[in-house]
């Protein structure tokens, strides 16, 4: 198979961690006789440094040329710290979400058994958690219209929803329920916004399409505290762009770490893999990150945008020996781990190819 | 002292939990020789039922001529299943929120030692947690304009802040830092939400105030997950209506459960006490809801809006003693609880007393 991929490494550990997922892209190619092409764009505070724009033109023509994205991520503390900032790195990553139509993102949260004592959830609570995330990814507040008033001392923003973007991200999580444990949980906050009211409406005539599946509706805050009480309970999470933001975040606890989570943006044209993390500053350019999100989400892109299903298997399967073989990094390793078994991004992609 | 209480009991386990705030406030008055009167007032679902309005103008006058309210809880499941309800339960608790001017909502996440085991989260990773909440609650998309339009088909709601609402909460978490551990962590998604950019822009101005507070901003999503992942970093915590609403929920679990987490809103006139929980319906008349949360609600009461520190003391310590004598409610109970030392609402109250 001859495919065409964008490599978007972007900002902080962005660059180290797609280096890796690159890697093992290429060592499946080799291995299963496919041929990958390769193209780099620049995005976010790299892209601002070079054009002064952080979604080049180019950025977005390549990746809709390409058969498929590997993304890193962006962001940088000066723009954090600078609330009067006008150009900003996230502008790329909303702005790149936005022009490719990538409206579901789907992050699967799925704990590698040898990391039960990674997180700081009791391993009781999580032994066999297995939840998908489809967060919608082209709406809601994030889009909506937001400025100033009074002077700049008022500031606000739109959270909004249609009923199409609803309804196929809505559609999208009950396909997918139906090749899993039939349970959908669409989550809003329908007692007090009308966005999450048009939201449930949609949710709920949906659901009538798919008798077989079992579905219900939390409020964000009970949600966010059900996902720590009792993980297990969830098959496919339903939800908009900010709930799922925090929801995703929030949940990297049952894997242990975000390091280790893969996320998929597809929707109607090229499809988008990046980890859940960010750009993570603080340690960028020390050679610690964890790259298993970035390798995970080259998995992801195989089987998604390829539905090269052995070769995505036979990358999740390097990762589960790896771990097996007791190595870690930083971010997962315990107290019993050795210290000859904590590796750097570069080892432990060495260890996976 | 002689002090007028409104007892606002509202929906579902509001009625039960209450009662035994009542039970305790009655006990210290009796106790300390003071004098509390108490009047009763409906909101909620049962006063659309009584009256058809979710907070009828009698309850908001009693509450303003009350020195402190006990609140219960408000919901019914009728409500959140119709999206299309131009009435709700909610509107009551929003709209004595904003009529009192409540701008002000202090959740402390406190663990009793005795309930170490009682989360999902690993007891070394709680122990010594101790967070202060400022969660401001007249503001954000609570209040911003909503509607349809489109006819009907899209709808929205609007995320909104101004410098004054910003910078009252800021300074109250700003004090309550430095009769403490002197960190404020303030949480936003300035990243994304001009609302957000205002917010951080007023907490840095307030912070410079503060010279001896280490503060320090956190992305809402990362927020969410460093609770879990660590939630003995933070000592106060200052956030939106929202983003507080969720936050405080989910850390709930550091508190072993919702169950036992008060909260105390405060502002321009009478401070207000009430639950975190809701009104769960499901357990609703089966007397096994837990009243601790209550009582510690009225502790809080005792505390903020009365000065009586001792009194407040008293209770928390009741609660203390109650669960180092072994008695629990369903919700706080594991495999290790006898039976016979799980008690149900009205149980717990008078071990309580
Ligand atoms: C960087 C930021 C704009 C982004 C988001 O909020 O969507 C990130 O947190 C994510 O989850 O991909
Ligand atoms: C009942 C609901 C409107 C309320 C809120 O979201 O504020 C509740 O969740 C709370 O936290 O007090």
């Amino acid at each position: 198979m001859k495919k065409h991929i964008v490599v978007i490494a972007g900002d902080g550990i962005g660059q180290e961690v797609t280096a890796v997922g690159k890697q093992v892209l290429n060592r499946i190619a080799e291995k299963f006789g496919h041929e990958f092409t390769y193209d780099e764009a620049l995005i976010g505070h790299v892209a601002i440094e070079a054009t002064g724009n952080p979604l080049p033109a180019e950025t977005i023509a390549k990746s809709k040329a390409s058969d498929a994205i590997l993304f890193g991520a962006v962001g940088h503390p000066k723009y954090d710290n600078d609330p009067s900032a006008k150009v900003r790195p996230e502008q790329g990553l909303l702005g790149i979400r936005k022009a490719l139509g990538l409206y579901a993102n789907l992050r699967p949260i799925k704990l590698f058994d040898e990391l039960l004592q990674a997180s700081s959830i009791k391993p009781e609570f999580l032994k066999g958690a297995d939840i998908l995330f489809f967060r919608e990814l082209t709406g809601d507040v994030y889009f909506g219209e937001r400025g100033r008033k009074d002077e700049g001392s008022t500031a606000y923003d739109t959270m909004i929803y249609s009923r199409y973007e609803v309804e196929r991200i809505a559609v999208k999580a009950f396909e997918a329920a139906m090749t899993r444990r039939k349970k959908v949980c669409s989550v809003d906050k329908a007692n007090v916004l009308e966005s999450s009211r048009l939201w449930r409406e949609v949710v709920q005539e949906v659901a009538k399409r798919y008798p077989d599946v079992e579905v219900e509706h939390q409020f964000i805050d009970a949600a966010a505290m059900l996902l720590i009480k009792d993980p297990r309970r969830f098959d496919v999470v339903v939800t908009g762009n900010l709930f799922g933001d925090i929801l995703t975040d929030e949940a990297s606890q049952i894997a242990g770490s975000m390091g280790m989570l893969a996320s998929a943006s597809v929707g109607d044209s090229t499809g988008l893999y990046e980890p859940i993390h960010g750009s993570a500053h603080d340690i960028t350019g020390k050679g610690v990150a964890n790259p298993l999100a970035s390798v995970l989400s080259a998995a992801l892109m195989l089987d998604i945008s390829f539905g090269l299903k052995e070769e995505a298997e036979a990358v999740v399967n390097a990762v589960d020996q790896v771990l097996k073989a007791g190595y870690r990094t930083r971010d997962i390793a315990d107290s019993n781990t050795p210290a000859d078994k904590v590796l750097g991004t570069q080892a432990m992609g060495e260890q996976l190819l």
